[in-house]
């Protein structure tokens, strides 16, 4: 069932801003974002690290909390005034979507803040008001091989895209790229705020779940640095997909799983989307080098494998089954095909076939 | 005197996104945008060059114009509705402007557009509609080793920055970065539509003229790339200054001077400025890594050289001097100081101390 | 059976130098080699193209030959004097090999040229006169994004990696890294004339056969340019490997396939080994991250296809069977078993773990 | 007066392998090459670091002593085998040089070891035997982004080039590349054992002074990342020149200077000089390309600045002036010229032009 578009006007979204994930072990978890990775802690305590990239001025991009089952609590876009934050509420209550709002915020480093759990089923949260902490953008002695500099995207996985793009669109995000078959089945979709390819995507599976949060880099061979420092530590098992060359977004990129198999992408090079008629990229399903531009195999768990999300309340969402087809299901194995040249005989992917 | 604040609502200009250079003999700067730089022609005939960068879906972001008199006939920005052309014409003619619009254009690829002499003497223009071509960002058979991918910036020279800043304000651009010193004196001012560090900066110095257009890479090799191939040309003389690494922008910058000394910025790099209240860098003047972050030199020409512009018949415009003291005169030689830490005994920039 | 050490001298080889490929379309292979990855033709005629590399001053390091079976007809390697052409016809008679000497050459640009069929059945050739022609290094004008410096390597299989290496020893090349087990297999060995992980590698299967030839860039950028490219070209299934960082040599890599199979890798940035006491690197073969430094699997092509190789009259080298474990068998796998962390729990290797 | 050829041979040097420097203040040079370069100390104490480079397996490729006068203790080789040491004691006695041999080495981490005081006044080293320590290559947890993988290279200052030249060449070296002027005025020579662009070069000047020594990275972005760590650290002002492309060698460098005012050079990508006829490439002294490709100038002090060298007794050489004419002298200044294109009009330099 579509989801019905509000009267209200949709609050101004500058750019999604955080995620706050809940990590089984507190300790591993900073060591992998912190000692890993390479974020920097803007604070921390015994139950929580405030974490944020080395260009950012405001308090924070990724909050690990410390709790009973591995999920995230919010994905968090920043809005352009206080206002904008009445105009949430008002647009999520005519949804008739839970919503909460405290003025002293959910989470230290930020003022008044609305959370909601939205028509998917998804932890929204909206706020304006920020401390402001250095940006470390020309800290270069405080710069590693491997620099995150900014946060990029989310990615959410939910059962209906179409359902869920339009609900997004509502909301003021605009696709810039999706991946759909012949027979109309969108598979997924790529949507933004920011004039870059994407906010968030809505990727088609059992949802509501997290896909993916991704962070940026300067330069590929700084992406190319974390999987050498990952080897260096033995730690190589972390990494679940890539390097590679998406075709969607244009943009390098690497998957790695955190110690609660948390997806993080590393992400760099995507193109500009802030033209009003900025050309959308629709790309095959079968066309093989649309996740890979290389027509590198996506491994299956990057398909199958996504965190759960939870409700205001903190207890895991339930997952609706996707109906319409799988990309997985339709790209790998005995009845998937998929092609390298347009026109060419169909064959397997390059998985499928040297195996 | 200050340019009054019109009552008229500015227009929404989405970003710089083309200049028009007169330039005197048309084959040779040809050769020096198309076979130097690589820059992408999207058409052309006997007098006119329209060229594009390679992630560009527009018709193009420069165009090469034979004429007389080396000069700059327009600084383009595309503006996000139709209906911004007639607010940029009630805007500029409450000024007191010339504004001059046509329907079909005053060049080849975009439709409706209004061009004014602004308050300062500049050749603006404005449009929306244009003609889509190939985004050729996923052509890397097409990309060479300095491959540019998009237009950035203008940087435009002119006698007082703060008059020129407060009219750019009510144009609707936010000052991301600027340089002052301790007697309030501003030396330039970066200005933004787009979230980067800028679409047109204001610098200080006789004018109205134009310094630079800007055209971004992807990583820093690629500038890198760009010195080797004019080495290999002989062409060496072509670069002016750097690369470098700016102070101001933290971006990674190159400055070449095309065959009619029109200069041309190679930059990559500098970061995400679109939150409503993104912090302002202010950097002293006497701090010489303000413009070179590594402490390199600013060549005399760079401050002194720029281009003239034209009015709507294609004149020259006069010069306004710059009543103000000149970074240059406060920086180098004799008179000028620096400091490379805070503190420290002053002493003058690296070019004096190594003569 | 051990082959003996011959009582004559070896002749002193400074570095290989050029493979000679026959190829069965050589417009498809000129295509591959010239317009896709950038070699440079030095000369060519109906038969055969004579290509190198962009910093080479000989006359080629690669001919490709057109004929009726794909194969290597030459492992060429350049030798310190012509006096060292008279050692190697003495070094191979010795060992019982068919030998013959030209002093025209065997190929155009160089001159007095020993062939032989070596004891393992690689047609290896030696030479020192040699055409020069212009070190295009400092043309960047000519450089491409994925410019290909220098020949780096060989990789020949062979069944009996030791029996190879002892008799390579002989002939004055040194072990720098090998792939062993614990109950002493070994798997690999990679070997060295020049200062550099090799100029050979001898890899465990069914030989005589050419595993791989090997070019380097200068940057890991160059290489994956190179990936981008052929994504552009639809070529990426020219992709069998990687791109990824090897353990052993710790070099960044890339393997692709020619139009006839042949393997080509593209290299960078190994670690000088010319120190009389370089330390020799022995790598456990179930430790999954020396292959890939990044624990990426290894698809089974790259173990199970290589190309033949020619004796003297161009006939097809017979192959003959590996008796020892084979590495494909022992790490993939049902039986097969590695690690990332020694003393984990064994587990099976990611490409295993995801289906 | 020519320096005789010795009858006895000369010992086989495999490469440069370690300076000694003398310190005025041994933590402001710890601070400089450990917490800015990065470089890795093997051991120290109160009056000595012996430093690493992350791919040297040997147990020093840098020591800081603390002296009272800031000069160059020893530039020291490694030799292929122990019976080196008598070949260098005999070559250096025949030229009736001061030559001293310690079995226990002079410095912790070598064995025996010969130290003389060369033809041109310089403190040469050799040794063979040497303490292994752990090759840090595959530890990227421990590199940062301006790693320093080798040892490259010296520069020395002497006032007779080709007299130099001749000896080096007796001593082993071959010459890749020079320059000199159209009256056979050689102004510098590079020369090799390892086959690399140099092991030392030979500046024209008043000596015997030690120019700089030279430690490699991987990547050019590296040494890119130098300076923006000197910028944060607010010591830009130890960047004396560049970062640049060389004419000579193709290599991308930068000169930095220590507490000390001892040069270091940061240089990545020359090339292969390996075969007996490796084109030696010589350059005119007017060419404005020769030493910085891209034709950046030159600053004055790095002409005219340089290290004392010390006589085994630890005092400073006394230097001879060079009469010879001076490479700054010739090109920059009034009666300087240089060309970018050959044929041109003569010109002076960009320093020159711009001032």
């Amino acid at each position: 069932m579509t989801i019905p578009t509000p009267q209200s006007p949709a609050p101004d979204i500058v750019r999604c801003a955080s995620m706050e994930l809940v990590v089984s072990d507190l300790e591993a978890s900073r060591r992998f974002y912190v000692d890993v990775l390479d974020l920097v802690v803007t604070e921390e305590d015994s139950e929580t690290v405030y974490l944020r990239s080395l260009e950012e001025f405001i308090h924070h991009n990724l909050i690990l909390r410390k709790g009973p089952v591995p999920a995230v609590a919010a994905f968090s876009y920043r809005v352009r005034t206080p206002e904008d934050l009445d105009r949430a509420v008002a647009f999520y209550t005519e949804l008739g979507c839970r919503v909460e709002r405290r003025a002293e915020g959910f989470v230290r480093g930020v003022g008044d803040t609305v959370r909601v759990t939205d028509p998917l089923g998804f932890p929204y949260e909206f706020f304006h008001d920020v401390e402001h902490v250095e940006r470390l953008a020309w800290r270069y002695d405080l710069h590693t091989p491997g620099a995150l500099v900014r946060i990029d995207h989310f990615n959410q996985v939910t059962p209906d895209v179409p359902r869920a793009v339009r609900y997004m669109e509502d909301l003021g995000f605009r696709v810039t790229e999706d991946i759909q078959d012949e027979e109309g089945t969108t598979y997924a979709a790529w949507m933004r705020r920011k004039p870059t390819v994407h906010d968030t995507a809505m990727t088609g599976g059992d949802g509501p779940r997290m896909h993916h949060v991704a962070f940026a880099t300067h330069e590929k061979h700084n992406i190319l640095a974390i999987c050498d420092k990952l080897g260096a530590l033995r730690m190589s098992d972390a990494i679940e997909r890539g390097p590679g060359r998406h075709g969607v977004s244009n943009a390098f990129y690497l998957y790695l799983r955190d110690p609660d198999g948390h997806r993080v992408e590393i992400y760099t090079q995507d193109y500009w989307t802030g033209d009003p008629d900025n050309p959308v990229v629709t790309w095959d399903v079968h066309d093989n080098q649309r996740r890979d531009w290389w027509g590198n195999p996506v491994v299956p768990s990057w398909y199958t494998d996504a965190s759960l999300v939870l409700d205001l309340d903190g207890n895991p969402q339930p997952l609706t089954k996707r109906t319409d087809a799988s990309e997985m299901a339709v790209t790998i194995g005995a009845d998937g095909f998929s092609y390298t040249r347009k026109g060419d005989a169909e064959h397997g992917f390059k998985l499928g076939n040297t195996l």
